[in-house]
């Protein structure tokens, strides 16, 4: 399947970068939860462009508009449709886009793909736009989940060689809650800032970085997963993977974990007030593909945006030719920043999609 | 869908480490495809245990009885059941390892998901010896593909903290099959000798490491994948996150794309007698979720096997005591060499599955 | 799957009888089909309400607005969305509804199944009118389907008692079309009239009437469909088992092919200036579950509307008292004729989904 | 999908009527199911050839060998592997029907699907035998049901134009197993013996007859199915009409609700001791989609076998002549009665897979 996903929650996607609306369906969602549409709203906005400098300057105030499956602000149990108008395209001619392809970018293989009739103003279908109706998803997502006590938040684990820490082996609510209060979340309070000038850097370069976000979600029950082949690293990946820019995805220690002895590697299971935890949380929440009721923890790694205004070497599908290409525009230098809340809700979708709450 | 998967073909895996057999079933496949049986001979020994002290000492021929779906060693398009019996199962005593949970195992997390009733004698379904039949379809697989002219090949990129080197821009069929000749695959040719040393020291210690595994999978036409949600990494990675101690997934240049610029991410393109390439491939042969038939490169990192000899804290769940626990067996130090073509196996079932080959 | 449906194209459908809106998403259509929007708009009306005594009063002009995957009326491959705004609501007061179980409709499974919290003006998401949006993406389907050389249309077989003949061995494109031009579609020019006779009778009785459609779709290739478990007829038919009123689908002669001997049931194959027909199609142009490239033929059995105005017994889900219900309204005496062009769309889209055009 | 099948619990089944063996992997299933094989053994018969003379008179025990998923008799939660191998195959010459398509039967499409590479032996996968397999997965699915209160069973409604009358509204567990006691469930004690005497005269003739069954499965909690697409109509008809040989399903009255007024096809709701029944049962448990909690009651319609031994006219594909064929080999000339317990198991897995019993 390719514009739907899930096996108990159902979600279908659509919508282009410079078309009249983008937006999801949400199928087989539980009735009768009451969203709060403030909360939402503000999750929208921590995706949303044009906030500073460190993002595109398109301005989209991304105002969801619920078409069906909710009534007095509560699902129905009937599947909710939401749309975001687009508003601030510019309608310059893309028609250069149509022949000489960006690298780094979704160009050629979807020129390929769709026969030369893909939408390419502003990325069509491809660009990262269309996770604004992912943040909205996520955002429903996180409120049912909350309600079982689930709760995920997300920091900047680095910017290009800039690292901040991982998270810790108990991960509370309230630790969630102070990181997810900081406009650029890291662990480390001061590592931002290191970043940010990485990032102002790039973009006097006219060029970008990439980075990676650190995500976890506590208190999912032990027993969500399979062993072949919806493993629950197989479940979350297949939807953090269609996140734009995302080239890996790890869990536990990121990649670290391939360089520990055994002995390391194997967490601990202990009793505490009658509750199994573990001593370390290297293998993140997951061991044989299922939860064990640790904090699931997670890394993806997220490619430099390939939107860049330096000029680069590339061929033009029409006159086969080898050519030069420079693209002015609004681009993210990084969009690590704005990814978090992006990761956050995929994995909130993945977890509630597994949980089949009724 | 946890047992089964696939769009096109369709997979069903099944069987127990110490059950009567294991075994999968593929659907769909094309019809009128002559299986070269000695060939899957071969690539189901490239994982076979017991081959050396690198590995378990527990001997299984691992011989494949092909129940349906193919006759005169052609496929006739109905559904193939292919089945290994188990022979060198050891019926020792498995009650301990009901009540105490190994560390970094599937254990515990399996005994809350099936209230205690699933097979633990020799890890039952979430035993590494699930993916005999991986090798089985996987080699299927290969064999189809191979009459599109596409081959995989794969090699140890790393153990422990001993490194080979990437694969290069370039890769041939030649390339791979030099590769592949290699009991142990490496580019670099001196590197395995280090890379057993620690292996044999980490057993010697009662211990085990983990690496990784760089994968390629050559001349996979462009087009292949799909921006939400069925990118072709969510594909892909949706099955490596089944191989058992799998806990990364990353494309192109492993997790470094993350600390290049974008003018250095972007693979520049060039038309080379009017086929198009890029002149590097730090994006590992997909943009946009999609393959720009550039070869698709991806590296996956595997956590030390968790079943180690070496005492160990954990929990019994009758009990509800903390305790420590020893487990003699048989058991490899490192499952990175064989594991090389399992993922191979899993490369080439995510690719034959988009193509939808008739 | 609930709200999502397909193999190949992906259908996602929302929107609710008194909601803002209805529609439907399209995923994995092929890219660059120019679509007629007049003939959608045709389509469109052969189902929308008002248009005489023989339906429901409410009038929905059922303008339809695509928000994505079309550019200059042609498919770009991204996941076309497709919306109807609701105008006609009434808004009377629906606590009644809420309390007081409507006999033969989803009312009290809907009560039970999303815990009272499913929106029951005018059946919300159960309303016939959420098949406004199955019309339209019918008409894409037809258009795909078109250009493939294969064509669909239905007839009114039955109404209550009334009968019209079956479709003849042989059905050419021009034999649909003069079909279709017909306002009330019957092979026989009279029947209709009676047919009429009897829904007015209804109506005048506060009461309502069923009947049948038959359903061709000519040229399909021979070989689509499966053994097990997705023949082409669980294909079709679980499709139109989701029309709101159907209670039965047979394929070929209707149920009459269980009174036939074997030698007649069995349709005798013969080439004819080298292609293959056969003398008689019993079986509606499938046999083991695959097309055999006859015309495929089927009849779906459409109960009375439960919508009547006379006086009913029922319970009252609140108070759980046994009551009486008179629902006053807008409603069709008999939806057999509005029903047609669903069937066909529902048609359209299962073979469009099992061709698997690129 | 065609060789899986499920949302929940996953099927997938293989083998061939002249191949080593048949099969089916259950997915899925809930853990610590404790499984009466005496039970599934007696289910098997009901379905196994070589009774007495109203079936074919090839011989076979059906013994199924369960592979994996099972220890101790109880499921463990991993994939349920069930193995019955063939025995009594002829090794006939089965080249003629490479060539001469048999009339009604799989032959010429599948001979196009599959490019001539099917297996034609004794209908290969299109056999009815493979029903074998779906009767062992039905045992099992019936045994989970039976836990929650939920019974199946099915009588004969017609053989040819001999009719049997419908189900009571109100069915009891009592009332089925009075009626599944019989060796030809009817519900009339008289009436098989006129059905019995069709078919013994097609047989004299070397034809065939087919009929109808009629099937209820009660105590089935309201609320199960969706309004669009996946009815619980929907679920249920995709896999009846996997069945060989099924041409129509209809739920509730048969056909007959068709020729209905709205008054009385409307089943009137009531309460009785606080639970809610309905005076009649016309929509067959089923209203918009959903169950609601009355029998679930459905009709399948069987085609005459196609395997008869007169002359039939047909095409030989390879010489592109029309010619005459004549079929000896052993045939069942009506399998309606041994197809009584299949249709049971389809429905009974249909219900077990909307369940989602953990």
């Amino acid at each position: 399947m390719s514009a739907n996903w899930g096996t108990h929650i159902e979600l279908s996607i659509f919508g282009e970068s410079h078309g009249k609306a983008i937006g999801i369906v949400m199928g087989n969602l539980p009735a009768g939860i009451k969203l709060d549409m403030e909360e939402i709203a503000h999750q929208m906005k921590r995706r949303a462009p044009g906030l500073n400098l460190l993002s595109t300057a398109r301005k989209e105030p991304d105002k969801v508009e619920i078409m069906s499956g909710v009534l007095d602000d509560t699902t129905t149990g009937a599947p909710l449709c939401a749309m975001i108008y687009n508003q601030d395209q510019h309608s310059k001619d893309y028609s250069l886009l149509k022949e000489c392809m960006r690298p780094g970018h979704s160009d050629y293989p979807a020129y390929i793909k769709y026969h030369g009739n893909n939408d390419v103003r502003g990325g069509g279908h491809f660009s990262g736009r269309i996770t604004a109706p992912i943040v909205f998803a996520g955002s429903v997502a996180k409120q049912i989940l909350a309600k079982q006590g689930i709760y995920v938040g997300a920091h900047i684990l680095s910017v290009k060689d800039i690292k901040d820490e991982h998270f810790p082996v108990e991960i509370t609510k309230d630790y969630l809650q102070d990181l997810l209060i900081k406009p650029y979340p890291t662990i480390q309070d001061d590592v931002f800032k290191k970043m940010e000038q990485v990032i102002h850097e790039a973009r006097g370069n006219q060029d970008s970085v990439g980075g990676k976000i650190e995500c976890a979600i506590i208190n999912v029950p032990a027993g969500l997963g399979n062993p072949f082949f919806d493993s629950l690293e197989s479940h979350i990946s297949s939807l953090l993977f269609s996140i734009p820019a995302v080239k890996s995805v790890s869990f536990g220690l990121d990649d670290d974990i391939t360089r520990l002895y055994g002995h390391e590697a194997n967490d601990a299971y202990y009793y505490e007030n009658e509750q199994v935890k573990t001593k370390t949380n290297h293998n993140g929440g997951i061991t044989g593909g299922i939860s064990n009721h640790m904090p699931i923890v997670l890394t993806v790694g997220i490619k430099p945006t390939p939107s860049i205004s330096l000029k680069q070497e590339t061929i033009n599908v029409k006159t086969k030719q080898n050519t030069e290409l420079e693209i002015k525009g609004r681009h993210d230098p990084c969009i690590v920043p704005r990814a978090i809340v992006v990761v956050e809700s995929m994995v909130a979708l993945a977890i509630l999609d597994m949980m089949n709450i009724k």
